[in-house]
């Protein structure tokens, strides 16, 4: 399994942020073809008690690189990049992991 | 669901990390009691075709926040942070995150 990993840095308005993570960018996530499963993080602390780097982490799974590299390119892959460049472009990164261990 | 999210820098040494990671420190991890699951991810790229800022990520699954934190506090969970942070104290961030969507 593959995963598309985005972390997200604190966002300066984190209500609009999360209205529209939930309302826009999620659906357009879901049509992505070839996505087995999502699983959304939201960081609240660390161990130390510091603040987290990072604010939210949504992992997006997909059997192998191939059907991955599909789904970027797809209408609803372009689309879905699109929008997250709009609204968090500036506080994003993204990364494919390999799952290699459970 | 929360998780306890362990991030790595790449390593000066993979070789030694890797086995490090596979013959001592995941059999500790493994015995932190009222983990429910481990996902190890390696990161291997990025969209854009950049190196990636991690080199693996670790994420420890467990019912609540009063598991997680009893859990670290066990003998347990002490071996097991005592032994990351002699094998890989100055690359790991640890993150306490709660699953918020799937």
């Amino acid at each position: 399994m593959v995963k598309l990993v985005a972390m997200y840095k604190m966002p300066k308005d984190k209500e609009a942020f999360d209205a529209h993570y939930e309302s826009v960018h999620t659906p357009l996530v879901k049509k992505m073809p070839g996505l087995q499963k999502v699983e959304v993080t939201r960081f609240v602390g660390t161990p130390m008690g510091t603040e987290p780097d990072y604010y939210l982490m949504a992992e997006m799974y997909f059997l192998n690189h191939e059907e991955l590299k599909n789904s970027m390119k797809s209408p609803e892959g372009r689309a879905a990049a699109k929008d997250l460049m709009g609204f968090a472009g500036s506080i994003v990164s993204m990364t494919i992991g390999e799952v290699v261990g459970e």
